[in-house]
């Protein structure tokens, strides 16, 4: 049971984002530095959001399996660029059963080698492939800076893996699974995302090509949600994934992989989140309608809560993920800021009155005040109401959320405007883009905005690039970014 | 695709384990010693036992949540009989992101050390108690003898871990969840487990009491498939889980865990596998029915493969899992024996003739030749038929499961019984039991055998010790074991 309410978004972003996490008892910290505990109400979410991906994942012909958490040291080196990539972050065991170990392992931070190893085992011809597997689990990187859900030593995740016959179909495959998780995050999440492909400075290290989808934080800051890699031949040559081909020539595989970590409950806490708290989309959110009984007196208490059981009954039978708050020691006005401050995204009151009208009042999370409050809604039409006003939640905070992100999304034609732009406004800034790495490496010195990525749609056409006055069709989203 | 079948089970039932694995796809070995890859047919497995015991779970008061993997060393060492027992068979971290670490760090060989430090952190009052909390998540022991599903250095399991107010309620949570997994193994995977409580030779390191579900193998041998612990107030008092009862006095909470593993994957293909290979019980096999279609000219196979896509869908749509297997490449006859092999529980045939009158073939895996054959089902009924036929399928193979281990239970009156009966029968030996735990290590030693438990159910009352020769009211199951 929380105490009190989180601190205002508005005076402190940072700590209004710990507060959140920590007293909707989403996740705590953990006495392993860097590491969290998922406790059972952001365990729900993420369960929620497995279930949605995974659908997703089945329906595009993926199966699931599992690989090992231990990797060989040597696995890792066979990748040169992925090596230099994950080495600094690598746990490793060096004992085991009490006994040094001749070979220390690595506790995965991402499988693309071990997947790799195994796949050259099961790849002999042409018929073997496609191969599309997911796996879900936990990845170990040893951060120095981290936060919770966006940024720790530990996280849950999936990641897909798969081998293809030719270029084409191991490009579309990549495109494929991009445009599976901006549909999550769209159609779920309620997060208006931006799909793009990442700058050289920012992608995956030993892919040939990554895309990402990036969202708009509550703040203006980016967050990269989902990616998904073209990683052409070079982790099939370090692993040796050949096949047969059709005339019986000898080929090597290409590859893909494409990884959504718990992060995501980071970004769904702060693209939706206000200075009450959380504010969860509907279609994920673990409690999607909470019931809260109002009464005074006994006879009271007895009548409002057999009406709010049928109420209670008639929504689970609708599907509708439902709970009763019936606590006698705390008030109505209590639970009201409590179940806000949990971002349930319906509240349904219960009061006397309503009984004997045989009718509830519904209050929005999503619209503060009267303003989100419908009166006397009929009980007998409750199964049909709620689900249809969680469908207009859920729309609801798409629109908000996407009217935000363009509202704070703005184009400039100099880089003193740039940088004008970013300290004043911060926000994305969407710019035609001709610069090199360097200068990439430049502008994130002095602006702490790297390019999130080269969006996929750019009706803009062609024009001169702000920084090196350059024409290009070249079209980057810069900010700054957690 | 296998090329051939498995060694029988007769001829090697070590090998025929080994094969029914590998060539069944539902795991294979890794480059890591000890660890297994979880192929996509072995995953769908067990996403199916999860499903079940996770709807289980829920519907008697549990929630989910994520424990870190890493744990300093310094949390095993608080509970001695534990840090005892698991020392052996740690993997231990000692470097993260390129430096020594101060304090090495176990991979998780189980969860009850860091959970109970998050208690006591969540646990002030006894409005705070019962938790009820199950986590499903990867362990690491470092075993010396593996064995794929059945030990290997890394599994996946569920460890539920739940803190009390009083000794009571924990007592009946123990046995709570013993039965629920007695309830699952029994109804979902059917196996006619056997609950009792483990001799303390055997009981987990740390526990107050352990019991378990044993389960009887084909050769005889029991597998342990499931334990729950009564903890007592051991793991509280380490880890200072305390509370403010009703009358504003300090206790310690009363804890348990309880959990099951991807042995249990293990536990059904010995259970109830034959010479031709796996045999999954429908509730929780990937595939229920395979649709074979039987054609010779390019007419009969696009009317064939018609009818079969229709049945397909019509399966589908009641919610059966099922695939058509319209291979060209193959014949028909490959085709039985490959699925035959992987276990599926039901074969629809469909050929030139069946078309014709609108019917289909079921062969059912757990009857072999014509006898387990149904000709001329009706393609109208399918939708009823083939459900009905899958618990019918069901509930035979727990019938046969049951037979077969009441078969191979007998009781003898003296140790040179005992040790003939387990020489040349094996299974199970069922009798009273008066000895020590140096008497358990003797027999072990001579037979190999031990004390699978001390059955809950035990209708035979008072008798004679067959090893010491004492009247007693305990009766044992001993056995060989995995």
């Amino acid at each position: 049971m929380a105490e009190k309410g989180v601190t205002p978004r508005s005076e402190d972003y940072s700590r209004w984002y710990t507060d959140v996490v920590q007293k909707t008892e989403l996740a705590d910290y953990s006495p392993v530095r860097g590491c969290m505990v998922i406790r059972p109400y952001g365990y729900a979410l993420w369960e929620n959001i497995q279930a949605a991906l995974d659908r997703r994942f089945k329906e595009t012909g993926h199966v699931n399996a599992y690989f090992p958490l231990l990797i060989p040291m040597s696995f890792l080196q066979k990748e040169g660029e992925h090596v230099q990539g994950f080495s600094p972050e690598l746990a490793v065991v060096t004992i085991g059963g009490g006994e040094t170990l001749e070979e220390p392992l690595v506790v995965r931070p991402t499988s693309e080698t071990i997947i790799g190893h195994m796949y050259s085992q099961w790849v002999r011809s042409y018929r073997d492939l496609p191969i599309l597997i997911n796996q879900w689990a936990n990845v170990v990187r040893w951060e120095l800076r981290t936060r919770l859900f966006l940024r720790t030593t530990e996280f849950l995740w999936q990641e897909g893996h798969t081998a293809h016959a030719t270029e084409a179909e191991a490009q579309e495959e990549t495109q494929r699974m991009l445009g599976v998780y901006a549909d999550f995050a769209i159609n779920e999440a309620a997060i208006p995302v931006i799909q793009g492909k990442k700058s050289d400075r920012e992608k995956f290290a030993g892919a040939v090509a990554s895309y990402t989808i990036e969202a708009m934080m509550g703040n203006g800051w980016a967050l990269q949600s989902g990616t998904s890699h073209f990683l052409g031949q070079n982790f099939a040559k370090a692993f040796d994934i050949k096949f047969l081909d059709q005339s019986n020539e000898t080929r090597f595989a290409w590859t893909t992989s494409w990884g959504l970590s718990t992060r995501m409950v980071g970004a769904i806490i702060m693209a939706h989140g206000d200075d009450h708290g959380l504010m969860l989309p509907p279609r994920l959110a673990p409690t999607q309608v909470v019931i809260v009984p109002i009464w005074k007196t006994d006879a009271e208490r007895s009548s409002v809560l057999a009406f709010a059981q049928q109420a209670l009954q008639t929504l689970k039978g609708a599907g509708v993920r439902v709970k009763l708050d019936d606590r006698a020691e705390v008030s109505a006005g209590f639970k009201f800021n409590d179940w806000e401050m949990r971002g349930v995204p319906l509240r349904m009151e219960i009061g006397p009155r309503d009984v004997e009208k045989h009718a509830v009042v519904l209050a929005r999370r999503d619209m503060p005040g009267k303003e989100g409050k419908t009166f006397g809604v009929p009980a007998a039409g409750l199964a049909t109401a709620v689900p249809e006003m969680l469908t207009t939640i859920q729309a609801a905070m798409l629109r908000q959320a996407t009217e935000f992100r363009d509202a704070n999304t703005r184009t400039v034609s100099s880089y003193d405007e740039f940088k004008q732009v970013l300290e004043s406004k911060g926000g994305f800034v969407r710019v035609h883009w001709a610069g090199t790495g360097e200068d990439e490496d430049r502008i994130k010195e002095e602006t702490k905005a790297t390019v999130r990525c080269f969006p996929v749609d750019k009706p803009e056409g062609e024009g001169v690039c702000f920084y090196t006055g350059r024409r290009t069709d070249r079209v980057a989203i810069f900010a700054r970014a957690y």
